[in-house]
């Protein structure tokens, strides 16, 4: 997508093979400043993850990738050290099935390869994953397009389609396009009139730090709203459907996603307002049981909700803290909303019901994959 | 309730009535400062009311009541003047109905008295609608001290009986005790395992400010949380009660209370939790329609959400901006709670059904003030 008009991804290497460095886009610092950041080692790469300079489902993914590659180089060769680095990568973020998978698809390119080879073909393997991610993304935004236009036809003439999110499911959150997202600027571009409710989405703010800032530089109309503000405009009438993205789902269509998702989710079923989960093939966890349970729910530092960052009076990026040191918070990371809840998966391959013989349907070949 | 050991109520005069001042704990400080405010004018009290240095459904109305006799000494025996400006601050703040209730009470016993003895009679009045708000919310303790008993008696010995609420219904919010927190408090006075899990309450953090600092000074363990995570904490067991405030509720039992209350009761409902909203009777609207549709949702300020205030490092009470000067936000202070997911209301009077039925049961003399 376009930050000022030049294309960019959210993840890249300059394609020097020699350089071995990664470049992102320092999500931590938008939408104040835009900024690359360089990844020399793979723990710079899982210092990124961990401390969110890049995150969303695909984008961690195609991260961790890129990371197997800085991995392969470090290893020289010793597959009990990259095993090492995998194991590592993968513990960055908890809930992230994308994470596994990619790196997981790494090793196996790898570990039976000529350990001479391995930086080149796990340089070849991410920017295939990358370019799966955005084609997957493309897709989702093609596929769920088809849900906002038949929105519009049940609108009188030219009524705008309100759509609501939570956090960032935007591009930001893959290496292009995004998954929430994907359907909104494919139906923008389109001509189609569309606003999006933006939830803030605390602790971090990915709604109105993120999403805001995506849809701005796309220039789809749009309206941050404080997270508990959802359920009031769903009963007003000001949300024709929900569309979330989503960090890891079951083969049951239960949806792991950012702390609040689940709200949104109740309350649109309670007003009788499609709520669409969009996600690539690469998020569903085809071994998770049903109704998510056994999914981890990562519990992530109180500092994250006590202290906010934005710009001060004189235009710098800085930190307050919003409470007295005696108070304790928690800051659990995600929720999970149960298949009841959701009208439906947006893939790649195609829209279907959040229900085992929904997903499976699309997606007989993962059937090898699922267990239990 | 005790401020660092002494006993404040939050709004007051020296009870000098030549000094035609009324005292407020400037609300819009906390916690990070403790701060008496004097207003000296009706049009102190209205700016103190509407930019929320006061806020919350009692303190509101008993602000207004004391506004009333401020009112009384500027209008000089001019009866219109005096209507004036009672219309004025019951314009303060559209949703809240103690506001209204307060006044008119104001206005219903000085309208038939000798001018002369306005300012006299009015002090009076002001002080009877303050102590009556206290007693009522010590009431309400009382009885709803009694569920949060029985959930005890039903749990092993000794464990935690946790509360989860939204916004501040402390005793910020009225004269004294408040009206979700006074169970709490009659509880942990008596000695019960209790724990709070307080909701942030975004935009302007009256939970992560104002209850938490509350529950400080009283010493009852709570965990502040982004309005996220009450979903999830619902989900894993963690919450065995909800108790709100409200800020306006129909004799049938809906309940207009603080932006992101319904989505809290959708959670409580799906979880099978219980969901009680705690109101002294002036909080009633008698003449609200069933479902609370006519009530007004007020729409405040977009910069109270794009705008955040806290301490910086340096110790100084601070406004940063969360997101670029070219987003748009939304500010709808309150949502409307249907009856269906209430599972009782807590009054002075008792705990009744968030039913017609069940108010009218217990408040069979306010049978004459309901229409429609």
């Amino acid at each position: 997508m376009n930050v000022d008009g030049k294309a960019y991804r959210t993840v890249w290497t300059d394609n020097e093979i020699s350089s071995f460095s990664v470049k992102i886009i320092d999500q931590k610092k938008l939408p104040f400043f835009f900024e690359v950041k360089e990844l020399f080692s793979v723990s710079d790469v899982i210092r990124a993850i961990a401390d969110m300079h890049v995150r969303g489902a695909g984008c961690i993914g195609v991260t961790a990738a890129y990371g197997m590659w800085l991995a392969a180089k470090e290893s020289r060769g010793d597959s009990i050290q990259l095993q090492s680095f995998a194991d590592a990568l993968m513990c960055s973020r908890p809930t992230a099935t994308n994470l596994a998978w990619a790196v997981e698809r790494q090793l196996s390119v790898l570990i039976n390869a000529d350990p001479a080879d391995w930086t080149e073909i796990a340089l070849k393997e991410a920017e295939l994953i990358a370019d799966e991610d955005a084609n997957w993304c493309r897709s989702i935004g093609e596929n769920g397009k088809e849900l906002l236009l038949d929105i519009a036809k049940n609108k009188s003439d030219d009524q705008t389609v309100n759509i609501l999110t939570h956090c960032n499911a935007g591009w930001l959150a893959f290496s292009d396009w995004g998954s929430a997202t994907a359907p909104i600027y494919a139906a923008h571009r389109d001509g189609l009139p569309i606003h999006v409710w933006v939830d803030e989405t605390r602790p971090l703010n990915q709604g109105s730090r993120l999403t805001a800032w995506e849809l701005g530089q796309e220039g789809v109309p749009h309206t941050v709203i404080a997270d508990n503000v959802g359920g009031h405009l769903m009963n007003i009438g000001k949300v024709d459907i929900v569309i979330t993205g989503t960090d890891r789902t079951t083969r049951y269509g239960d949806v792991a996603n950012k702390i609040g998702t689940y709200l949104k989710a109740l309350a649109a079923h309670d007003n009788g307002i499609p709520f669409y989960v969009a996600l690539p093939s690469s998020t569903f966890d085809w071994t998770a049981s049903e109704g998510g349970l056994g999914i981890p729910i990562e519990e992530r530092n109180q500092d994250e909700v006590r202290r906010i960052e934005g710009l001060s009076a004189a235009g710098e990026l800085i930190g307050i803290e919003l409470a007295m040191p005696c108070v304790t918070y928690a800051n659990y990371a995600f929720d999970i909303t149960p298949s009841r809840l959701v009208t439906g998966l947006i893939t790649e391959r195609g829209v279907c019901d959040a229900s085992e013989k929904g997903v499976m349907e699309l997606f007989p070949d993962k059937k090898q994959l699922c267990s239990s």
